[in-house]
């Protein structure tokens, strides 16, 4: 196994462990909401966000625990969108990493509220003393999230993809990027900025790691609508085709097959060159760039 | 109009002030959120949370501007709570306020995505220096609120009024007011704490206006469980008469009309007789309580 792959499933592991740890089973009679909020972030997914979020700690320093507290945070918020984008009155998903979505295995109000109470957890976790003991680092991450999250980024992002889609917008490159970054971009650039701001990082080092960032958002895209039009349901783990068969507008269907990977792949190699500052440690976030615009789920 | 009637419509037109420059409108083509979230929180209700924060912070010197922002915030979760509870998968209301539910309004993934954009937005404010100079201040309200408003509180509490309907469950009354104490109390009760957290106060202190939020949390209950039976719907503002129609095991269903009336009189005088150590300064909280339980809506 290469060396990024062995980082990337300890990373997914500690995640497990420390998600574990912060949404214990409970036995009361609303323990129905814990199970579906567990049901929503164990388990799953390549952990790509806290995998950046303990990386571009690793750059400044951070201990380990703070940085795999404030990653699992951030996943939640990843992890409830997921669970909101699935429901019926959104994207109407009944696949989600293979298995169930959340309303199929509970049902619809249980997956309301289990997005509400992974999104107020991720806060929860951000502004106790546990995640760091400077309590400006604890606000600055809360702020942080909060704007990547809400309508400047990833809320008023998938509003935008909603209303594209209801009014049959053509959408250009210009207005698919600007989608792109609200929707999927705004939280990969907040988990490397979380790095920056658990360690204190100079302005000049938050500012390469937000470049790098942007580039490998853009990219992510990408790869993620080739996968949409190449890849495989069962291997990919949701459905596949939704995006064609919706008539919707995305780098592929705009730009076709072959300049969509060429472009993923330009941007790779862009993001990697931002993160020359940090030598040897940027290893692994550099190996991240390539390997998601090669990765077949 | 008495002292207390013009506090609370003060109060009241200063969050529509705050509220309206904390949620800008905005014409990008994602603004259908932005004026869901709009309708959501601004010309509603009664801002009984905002004035608890308000008054709460008065008792310690705190200045206005902090309170308004910290009390929006928090109105903000009151809100997305009654956005999402709403919504046809939990609640079907078709009316809050006299005016059609957000999902009725706009459609429902927009209401689910303003209820997520308004939870979030919460967190952005009290986590903005603008709201307090001190760190600490601001990592301890997005704690508080997260606590609060999540799993083990307002969440937590939906949640179980959900599985106790969908199981036919009696509850009795310890467990009615368990539910209570979650799903609404637990909101009010840090209404106060923010006051408390904001002006620095001392343990003493916030453990009398946790008693009296208790109280007054409790209160509220019943008095909404009094209108559900014998309110009249257009001045409610929204529908009565549910709780009986679903077989609902409310505190008037257990206790009766009148016993419940007393029972919320007898509170509402107790959290009053929790405030003596703030003397002239607490006139308004105490006032509030009995009002709380007089109002027809």
């Amino acid at each position: 196994m290469s060396d990024l792959k062995s980082a990337l499933s300890a990373c997914a592991e500690n995640v497990e462990i420390v998600l574990d740890r912060l949404l214990p089973k409970t036995d009361n009679p609303e323990a129905r909401v814990v199970d579906a909020m567990r049901y929503a972030s164990l388990d799953g997914g390549k952990r790509i966000r806290p995998f950046l979020v303990t990386q571009s700690a690793a750059l400044f320093g951070v201990s380990e625990s703070c940085a795999y507290r404030a990653a699992c945070a951030l996943e939640m918020i990843h992890c409830y969108s997921l669970v909101h984008d699935d429901l019926p009155a959104m994207d109407d998903d009944d696949l989600r990493r293979g298995r169930p979505t959340v309303h199929k295995a509970f049902d619809e109000a249980t997956a309301i509220l289990a997005g509400d109470g992974l999104l107020t957890k991720a806060f929860e976790v951000l502004a106790d003393p546990l995640t760091h003991e400077n309590a400006k680092i604890r606000a600055d991450l809360c702020l942080a999230l909060a704007k990547a999250s809400g309508d400047h980024g990833m809320v008023g992002g998938q509003m935008l993809d909603l209303v594209a889609e209801q009014a049959d917008l053509n959408l250009d490159i210009p207005e698919i990027t600007r989608l792109q970054r609200m929707k999927t971009g705004a939280l990969i650039a907040v988990s490397c900025d979380f790095g920056g701001i658990l360690g204190n990082a100079s302005k000049q080092a938050r500012q390469s790691l937000n470049h790098y960032a942007h580039d490998v958002g853009l990219a992510f895209q990408i790869a993620d609508d080739l996968l949409d039009v190449e890849g495989d349901a069962e291997e990919v783990g949701k459905a596949t085709g939704k995006d064609e068969a919706a008539g919707k507008a995305t780098f592929v269907s705009l730009l076709g097959v072959e300049r969509a990977r060429e472009q993923a792949h330009l941007l790779a190699d862009q993001a990697a060159s931002h993160l020359e500052m940090f030598g040897e440690k940027g290893e692994h976030l550099k190996e991240l760039a390539n390997f998601i615009v090669t990765r077949s789920k």
